[in-house]
């Protein structure tokens, strides 16, 4: 087995043309690398070519500087979009909570054995509600309290929290406020939000209730990136669970507790593997 | 095995009361009737109860017309809305089509392995593509054609041939037309129609090509009873798939007609089995 | 709503005849106990009828020693066996474990959440490592290690520790002994377990390599009462999920661990909540 | 769009190594070829590499003789088992059948819908009963009446048939004989057949009795190509179904069926479209 940290990830978006494949294959090869799983997909609609390519470098004939700037040098050639992440780094979450704890939890819990290659570096929240939780899994707990005056001043105290503690990825893990639009925007395809999600759609507070009342036989969850459009951004998983006249309102929202926690677990690794590429408002997901 | 003419069915709703269950199955004790399944629910929230019994008339110590009678006035004291169905009577069914043939082939095998107690007495649609199929396993067809101007008179000619036929319930299996206000209202929670629903839902047309734009990760199709208000009607069942970035509009398409058939047929039999309950826009379904 | 102390459940079952459905209810109308759900099953093959009854006490006209009393009276002339459940008596559960913590980390996280309605009065291991987190939700925490030589004496140990804390029910979370025969039967249909399945079934050890080395599309969980006959109780619950060649072991065994959560938390639930009867080594669910 | 005549698919195995990707990557390009799709898979443990490209010729600077011709250079150099499937020869396949119906009507319909990319050559069966079923779909039936004494002629029978009629890949549709041993080895990763499962695993006959007889709560059905250590060949794909104590051996037969359509047309698709590779009694499925 090869060490994580002999491996590296690259992942290209660009308008399709031949010789996509031939030309990253190639310099790959040139440089020693060696390919272990490569996902490609075009889009035939919108003419896209996305690729992910997973190496290991512990037989590199050069070095990686050598080696990135011919990546660089191919893709400025070929007009990509590319990201390459080395295994060496680990990537560093924030988990911004208010009071609901299933989703934390079960991403500490999932962090701890192993399932989630990243570091956790702290957890933010406009409530104290979970300072203890965080301290059982000895991770930083910040308490920004947060109300309409505030927003900005609280916002740009996250951010400072950020920076300082190098956080790569934002996981809104149930967090109830929405983030302003500059800091969305500033964190794009880089905050991963969890939420309910019905057939039909129900608009609006209250949803489980209104799910009862509808008489759903379905209900689901989406994990999605954040944008200023709330719920409307790039959807990375889905899923359903059965249900029936026989759920009140509180089994709605049990249900809908296991949901939230599997399906943003799932998004939060893809995202942690680089696994996810965004475009056009939707994702590839090379699972 | 009883034989299906030996047996019967009672659906009844209510708001709720003690002693409800008490005085039914005592009713049917009293006349010798066996009850071989009994579900029942109550809504905790509208104060309503709900129950199905199926039982056995082949020791019946009365008649039916004595049996009939008992249940009436019981449930006149306890306020009940009540529906018996004897096995001896195989529910008529008449098929909406227009040009899709899945969906219509789907109910004439499954009817024809036995799968659907009822008979299929005719099939209606707007156009005579389907007119073979129907021919094939020897149902009449009976082509109506329909625009805006001739809408509530080919209404009305279907009418006539589902009254003279006998028809107590309509499947509309992918029929492309909005059945009028006055004919839904006349055949309320006797018309089942399949549509596809998506997460978010998408309103108006192209729905698979929104839903390939937006990237869903799942596609599902609801069975429900037509109401004036299109898709809105009471919920009988629901089901998704699972899709990705692979999947072109053409296999959201495909899949979209998979779930149809399945999510369709088991609406249809839920209700011939008269295992659906209706009330305040939402559905029991006793499975 | 009605407190959960003024609930109680009737679980029945006995050979078919006429009239069950209609004496129970008559007693419980009797006495002024308002039926909330009744939930009724007959096996056609093995002729036997099945019923679950949870009523209000709130406004019992008479006493529960008097409504016990004539319960036992038609139970007695049906020839029914009965167990009867007073919700102020919440169940008294011990969790089994070993070294996975996963779910037992996931019953004491849904206890605490409210969704299981039962004490948890201890956790027995015949390891240490799990004490940290019993302590975290104040559960007592017992170790008694166990070798072939001691099984006996263990089990003895943990037997007394089981009836000094008033134990009803035994949770098997991945606990990895096997109980003696003479333990099972003193604790039969009050032991639930949980373990992988697969298709086909893998017999012996190492399941998750052996169903990675065979390619397999899905992978599952079962949760059964424990008998002699390992891995062969009755069945309470399963569940499965999809994988795929990129699945390596340890992506099954990750997948694993989230189904054996599910699928145990769901069975305790039912379990719990009096919804599970056993017979002819299967179960009947009312869910 | 590329017409499918246009298009190729190139499926590749080989112990892994450096440089694969790239070399097969350089020839296409090399050749004026337009790679569309392409799906890579590394097993760790076999340390085998897989390789699925679909790609456009339209294009093409040189001719397919030459480009094969490249391509086989290429594998012999790399060690690679390999298979070109030119977008202009249909597969054909032969469909055999015994009593049931459904899978037939469900390809033959799939088929007619274009869901499936082949010509469907002959159906073969050892009773008459079908023969109308394949009349509708205009395809020729054949039926070859087998028992023990005419086994063997009676596959010789069906092998001059396939070889007549250029049948590239034969589909046990609910075909109720064994095959020989000689005929499984010379169609090996050629004949998929379907099955259900269970879990546990059922041995022997009437499965669906058993299953209800041990009240499990899933069905589930398996398709793999067909091996002669029977029901024990390289799996493609598997689905289930959730059942109940209230489902009947008849509604697990029923439930049986509907899975067996799908995740037999789910198997026979992939083959189609050639993205199933075969190696170590397992497959790999680019889906």
């Amino acid at each position: 087995m090869t060490a994580s940290s002999d491996l590296a990830t690259l992942l290209v978006s660009c308008p399709d043309r031949k010789g996509l494949v031939a030309s990253l294959a190639q310099t790959l090869y040139g440089h020693g690398a060696n390919i272990l799983d490569a996902d490609q997909h075009t889009d035939p609609v919108a003419q896209m070519f996305f690729q992910r390519i997973r190496f290991d470098l512990s037989s590199l004939t050069t070095d990686r500087v050598a080696l990135e700037a011919a990546i660089r040098e191919v893709a400025g050639r070929m007009h990509m979009d590319w990201r390459l992440a080395w295994g060496h780094h680990e990537k560093r979450l924030a988990i911004f909570v208010s009071r609901y704890d299933h989703c934390l939890y079960d991403l500490l819990l999932r962090h701890r054995a192993g399932e989630l290659a990243c570091d956790v570096a702290l957890v933010i929240s406009n409530h104290p509600d979970l300072a203890p939780v965080a301290a059982q899994f000895d991770v930083p707990f910040h308490h920004l309290p947060i109300d309409a005056a505030t927003k900005l001043a609280q916002e740009a105290a996250a951010e400072a929290l950020l920076v300082a503690a190098g956080v790569d990825t934002i996981i809104l893990a149930r967090y109830m406020q929405v983030l302003s639009e500059g800091f969305t925007a500033r964190w794009a395809s880089r905050i991963i939000n969890i939420h309910h999600s019905f057939l039909p759609a129900f608009i609006g507070g209250n949803p489980h209730r209104r799910a009862f009342e509808r008489g759903v036989k379905l209900i689901g969850a989406t994990a999605h990136y954040a944008t200023v459009d709330l719920d409307e951004g790039p959807i990375i998983e889905q899923a359903v669970v059965r249900c029936s006249h026989r759920d009140s309102v509180e089994d709605l929202v049990r249900k809908g507790r296991d949901l939230e926690k599997v399906v943003l677990a799932a998004a939060v690794r893809w995202h942690l593997e680089d696994r996810v590429l965004v475009y056009a408002g939707k994702t590839v997901v090379f699972d």
